[in-house]
C-alpha cells in the first residue's frame, strides 16, 4: 500500500476546476447531480477522469476508476465536485468503490444533500481514508446551484420571469403587450423555457393569451428540450386551448397553494420550473418567498397606466422591502435582461 | 500669401480629437459653448492650441491666434469643434479674426445653431477660404449633447431622474422611500445636481418631503456648484420649507405649463434641468416630450402596491409606448443607473 498522496493545494484547485469541466460533459436537465471527477497521484498529475452521464450510468468516481488497470488506483487522490455517494441506487456507493479500489485521499468541494445519498465522506474516513471538503465550494456551490437548491428545499428550483418597460408596466391600458421586448429577448426567453423542466402559468393566462408554452427557434420550431407544461388556478382551461396541445401533457393544478403545487412536481422529478406568469401568479411566488433567482425582462419604453408587471407583494412599509442582489446584467439587441436573487442567500 | 495648406483627413479627425480634449478645459456649466481649436501648418503639426474659458473670455481660435507671432498664421489650417462664430457678441466674431490673420483653412466639426452666432461658415467662403464641416461630428455632436440641445430648442436640456425598485415602486404602500437606493446611487444623485444648473420638483415633493434640493457630498457638506432649485406646481411653499434656504433663491413657478416654465429657465441662462420629481411632474415631461435624458436608478429590490415612479402617460396601447434607447448601464453599489433617452433621437 503506497503512502497517501499529497498534491498541494494549489494543485487541488486546480484538478477541482478540471472536474468541474468534465461535470459539465453531463445533461443539464434530469434528477440527478452533474459531477466531475479526477484521479490525481502523488506528483498531482492526472491519472484519469471522470463525470457521470445521467441516471442509471456510473457515478463520476466510478467512471474515473473505470478507465485504470486493476491495482492501479491504489494511493491516488480522487478529486470529485460533489462528496461521493454512500447510497445503493440503481449504482453502488461510490464510498464503497473508492474504498475497494485502495484510493489513498479524497478531496471533493461540496457536500451531498441528499437524504440518501449523504454521508459518504463520513464512510471513507470510517474507512481510514484522509477526507477534506469545501475545496472551490464557492465556485462548485454556484454552479450546481439548481441542483443543490432543490434538493435541500425538496421542491424544484423556481425561476420568476417577467417583461416590462422601464417603469415597471408589463402591458399597456388596453392589454397590448406584444412585443413589449424585442427579437433578441424574445429569443432568450425560449431558450430559458428549454432550460427547465417545467413552465407554469396560472389560468388566468392561459384564458388571456393562450400560450403555448413551448420553446421555440427563430423560425418557430420547436426546440429539442420541452418544459413540462404547469398550470395553476381554480378556472378551467377551455378545451382548444394551444397548451393542451404541448407535446407534454400539461399538469393542471387546481390549488392555488404553490408548496403543495412545487412538492408535487419535484415529485414528479422535476427539478426546475420556469415561472411566466401573469402578474398574480408571480407575486404570489414571491410573496411566499419561493422565488431562487428572478429574470426580468427591461425593455426601454414607457407605457404608464395600470397594468404592472407585479401586484402587491404585501408589503406596507419600506423595511419590509424584498430586498434582492443582481447577480447578472445582460443587454439583448435594445433590452436588458436582469438575473436577481434574494439578497439573503450567501454571496457566491 | 502661401497656398492652402492640406493635412490629410486622418491628421484632421486626429487633430479634432486634440481640439475635443482642449475644449474640455473649458468650464462645464454656463451659457457657452466649451470649444477647442487648433492650428496645424500644412504638414499637419499643431503650431498652436486653443479653447474657451467661459462668458466674456476669447473663444477658442482667437486663444490659439494669440499663441503666434504677427504673420505667423499665414496659411495654417484652423481645426476647431464648432463652427467659428459670426457674431459681434462681448468678443469679436471669429470668422473675422481668422480672416484677418491669413488663415488658410478652416475645418469643423459642427455648425453652431445659434441664432445670431451661426453663419460663420458662409462669411469665410466669402473671403476666398475654404471651409470643410462635419469632421468627427457624431463624437462632437456627442460630447456637446447639452449646449446643442439647448440653443436648438430654446430651453434647457432636460434631465428626468427617477429611483425605483425592480418592480416599478418609487415607495411602499405607506409612503416611505428612504432609502430605497445605497449610499453609492445617492452620492451619484448629488454629482449630477451639481452637474445641472437647476433642479425641479413639483410642489407636492415639497410639502411630502421637505427636500433641500442641494447638491452635498458624502458628509452633507455643500458641493461647489450648487444647482438653482425650481418648485413648479399651484400650491403655496411654507415659509419653513428647506429649499427657501437654499444658497441660490428658489424660482416657483405658479403655473403647470412646462413650457412656459422651461423658456423662463432659459431666458434666465439656465441651460441644464435636472428634474426630480415626484411621479406626477416626471409623468408631465414625459407626456409632453420635454425630456432629453431618463436616469434611472434601479434598486434591486420588490416593494408591490400602488406608488409608482412614473404615473399615467396618456398611453393606451402598445404600439404608443415611449420607446427609448439605453445609452449606458452603471453599477453603483448594487444599484443599477440606467440612461436612457428618446429612441427617435438620432443614434450617436
Amino acid at each position: 500500500m503506497s503512502t497517501t498522496a499529497a498534491p498541494a493545494h494549489e494543485e487541488l484547485r486546480h484538478a477541482m476546476r478540471r472536474a468541474l469541466a468534465l461535470a459539465a460533459n453531463g445533461p443539464e436537465r434530469g434528477t440527478h447531480a452533474r459531477v466531475g471527477c479526477v484521479l490525481l497521484d502523488a506528483d498531482g498529475a492526472v491519472v484519469a477522469e471522470g463525470w457521470h452521464r445521467g441516471a442509471g450510468t456510473a457515478h463520476a468516481e466510478v467512471d474515473a476508476l473505470s478507465k485504470l488497470a486493476p491495482g492501479q488506483a491504489a494511493g491516488l487522490t480522487a478529486v470529485v465536485t460533489l462528496e461521493p455517494c454512500n447510497h445503493w441506487g440503481r449504482t453502488g456507493p461510490c464510498s464503497e468503490a473508492l474504498i475497494a479500489a485502495g484510493i489513498g485521499r479524497v478531496v471533493y468541494s461540496v457536500a451531498d444533500p441528499g437524504e440518501h445519498s449523504g454521508g459518504g465522506a463520513a464512510r471513507l474516513r470510517e474507512a481510514g481514508i484522509p477526507v477534506e471538503g469545501g475545496v472551490l465550494a464557492d465556485e462548485v456551490e454556484e454552479w450546481m446551484r439548481r441542483w443543490l437548491t432543490a434538493v435541500r428545499l425538496g421542491r424544484p428550483f423556481v425561476t420568476v420571469k417577467w417583461a416590462s418597460t422601464l417603469d415597471g408596466r408589463a402591458a399597456a391600458a388596453d392589454g397590448t403587450s406584444q412585443w413589449i421586448t424585442g427579437a433578441a429577448a424574445r429569443a432568450h426567453v425560449h431558450e430559458q423555457r428549454a432550460a427547465h423542466d417545467a413552465i407554469l402559468v396560472g389560468t388566468g393566462t392561459v384564458l388571456a393569451d393562450d400560450p403555448s408554452l413551448t420553446a421555440r427557434g427563430d423560425g418557430g420550431e420547436l426546440l429539442a428540450d420541452q418544459p413540462v407544461p404547469v398550470v395553476v388556478g381554480s378556472r378551467g382551461i377551455p378545451e382548444g386551448a394551444r397548451v393542451l396541445r404541448h407535446p407534454h401533457p400539461a399538469i393542471v393544478s387546481r390549488t392555488r397553494d404553490l408548496d403543495a403545487v412545487l412538492s408535487d412536481l419535484y415529485s414528479r422529478d422535476i427539478r426546475s420550473v420556469f415561472v411566466e406568469g401573469g402578474p398574480t401568479v408571480a407575486s404570489e411566488f414571491v410573496r411566499r418567498g419561493l422565488v431562487d433567482d428572478y429574470l426580468v425582462y427591461l425593455a426601454p419604453a414607457l407605457l404608464g397606466g395600470p397594468r404592472l408587471a407585479l401586484g402587491d407583494l404585501g408589503v406596507d412599509t419600506i423595511d419590509d422591502a424584498v430586498r434582492l442582489r443582481v447577480t447578472s446584467v445582460t443587454s439583448l439587441g435594445g433590452d436588458l435582461a436582469i438575473v436577481a436573487r434574494n439578497q439573503s442567500e450567501s454571496p457566491s
